[in-house]
């Protein structure tokens, strides 16, 4: 019996390789032999995932600076074959990089365009962007100077284009963007679809957990459209360009980057739908799985690969909420929370690997000793 | 597929009748039929575990006393086809009627005798005495009483033998038995191996726990030595002599009941390894199942019955303690909690039936939907 397994992460609990893992190894115990495709929304992770799921990468770990221009190290995944980079914003501008006294005004994304920089110069003509977990709103602009992009003030004086300089922007200058940009195609892995600016924006929806306060929302959404009227000569609304503070935009306009789903990506770079079609059955899950939220969730995208390719598919979730009835019109066999006996939420999160083995574990009994009828 | 279903009871929560209920009524959407079994340990549920096995009983309500020799209505179980009665001690002497003022040395079991004196006028031959859930510690001498036993004191009064008569009574009268008595067979359904008397003895053991003070215990355990000395000529240890407050030794002694554990009469009585035989699977359970004390647990005998029959069996619990793969050398196929999201104990216990639904639908999902191989 061979299972393909690809559980998102357990939020606060798991990574999709640790529970994918943890499954796989009690799996075993029962001689069920498993494939793993690890899950990645783009966010912190999604390297990983990718070096997981595809063979022939490599972690490639440069120079770079944080989202405050601090000098750091930052990893990306490379696929020499295919000549395919893939990095995290998360990587050199994530949120988790804002210490006390920083916030989107004077923060960039600079460190992540130095990052694509180095992976162009690595030979990559192919760049996936995770956009999650990002902690400024520059609306991308850091990157775009990284890879050659200048900006100017009223004045022509160049600007470094933290948040505050949005306002400031007054000229772009195109004409010295690295050479071989021309030749990388970009594509960005989002789930985001709010517009740059605006009431949906990536400053008033995104802003305020980044740092800003609630009395600048207004005062920097102007500023982030005077900067897409600078760029672009006039502010208009695409889905996507709020993304990770407005990297979406920047990709979109100067990269010409399709935006894509995590899952998406993930699925069609490790073959997802071959795998399953060559499993007995699919085991996927995540912390909560609702049934008010099908749209979008991976373990119900991999539910209804399941059921188009006629494979039984298991969910091992944190929580359930929702019937299993309406699940298993999704095409999922049975929901299994791992939450086995009286515990904490606290106690859930904290034991999520041993909680989901016994669930596994669980499960393999399960399906490795069907009812025998009379 | 059909399901043979005996789920023990889960304490402070659901009985094995509405245990066995929900499971049936859960399978059932998935089209998989069920016989059930109830199961019962010779207390409380007793008699109407009985009639829910066995087709053709009918529940006799009569008039009798409780311990404090109040006048209630209790109901026993009554088998018109096999003469058989079912009693619970529980039924007129349970610990439930233990109010303010009340302990074993004001109360006693005549109220039990009173049952089983209409049942046999009501036409038994044969008489299962459930022992659980008494409240009484009186050697049974209120039973023997209402059957025509007298006691009488040294000065040959008359005692009505509540537990403070153990330490006077001096002299048994057994000349005006019921005469029906001598045609009528006893068994007792017990699962406590206590000695009437001494460290191990009804009251050092059971006592406190039905309103002994520990200063009492001595007093009072040589009081029932007293009466077992006078009735029986000498002190001795029999085992269950010491069942529900020493009941166990006035059926062993007077009436030459059997003894037998009440999972083991429900077993006989209910054809139960025929049904686990004519069943493709097994459904038991129980509020905890521990691998510490697997002896004697009805899950786990139901487990080696399936076992033995070649049948898989699963076990929905309230709490497992223990590895899976221990329970699997005991014939469990998968023991699956009822416990299945992050709730509070109480919450556990009061949400019983539908954690039980829930979990049980799971099951059935998961045994309907057996993987098929590529």
């Amino acid at each position: 019996m061979h299972a393909l397994i690809a559980i998102d992460s357990f939020k606060n609990s798991m990574t999709s390789l640790t529970a994918n893992r943890t499954v796989a190894t009690a799996l075993a115990k029962h001689h069920v032999t498993a494939s793993q495709v690890a899950i990645a929304d783009g966010g912190e992770g999604t390297v990983a995932a990718f070096l997981a799921n595809q063979p022939g990468g490599q972690a490639v770990t440069v120079a770079t600076v944080d989202l405050a221009q601090r000098p750091i190290q930052a990893t990306y995944g490379y696929f020499a074959e295919q000549h395919l980079a893939v990095i995290e914003v998360a990587a050199a501008s994530g949120i988790q990089f804002l210490t006390a006294g920083l916030n989107p005004a004077n923060t960039n994304t600079y460190g992540t365009g130095l990052l694509i920089k180095a992976a162009i110069e690595h030979g990559a003509t192919k760049v996936i962007l995770g956009l999650g977990g990002s902690g400024t709103v520059d609306g991308g602009a850091g990157i775009l100077r990284a890879l050659g992009v200048g900006f100017f003030d009223k004045n022509d004086q160049p600007l470094m284009m933290v948040g505050a300089d949005l306002a400031r922007v007054a000229r772009v200058d195109t004409s010295k963007v690295l050479p071989k940009l021309s030749r990388v195609t970009f594509i960005s892995a989002a789930d985001v679809t709010n517009p740059l600016t605006g009431k949906l924006g990536a400053t008033r929806v995104f802003g305020p957990q980044k740092g800003l306060d609630s009395a600048q929302l207004a005062t920097y959404d102007a500023a982030m459209a005077n900067y897409m009227q600078v760029v672009t000569g006039s502010v208009e609304k695409h889905p996507a360009d709020g993304a990770a503070g407005g990297i979406g935009f920047a990709l979109r306009y100067f990269l010409h980057a399709q935006v894509r789903s995590g899952f998406e990506l993930i699925a069609q770079l490790s073959h997802l739908k071959a795998q399953i079609q060559q499993a007995d059955l699919v085991i996927s899950g995540e912390g909560q799985v609702d049934d008010q939220s099908f749209m979008g969730k991976v373990p119900i995208q991999i539910s209804h690969l399941a059921q188009a390719a006629g494979k039984n598919c298991y969910l091992l979730v944190g929580n359930q909420k929702g019937a299993a009835a309406t699940f298993a019109k999704q095409g999922v066999t049975a929901v299994l929370p791992i939450v086995d006996r009286v515990m904490t939420l606290e106690e859930a999160l904290q034991r999520g690997p041993e909680n989901l083995a016994r669930t596994a574990d669980r499960l393999a009994r399960l399906i490795t000793n069907p009812v025998k009828l009379n």
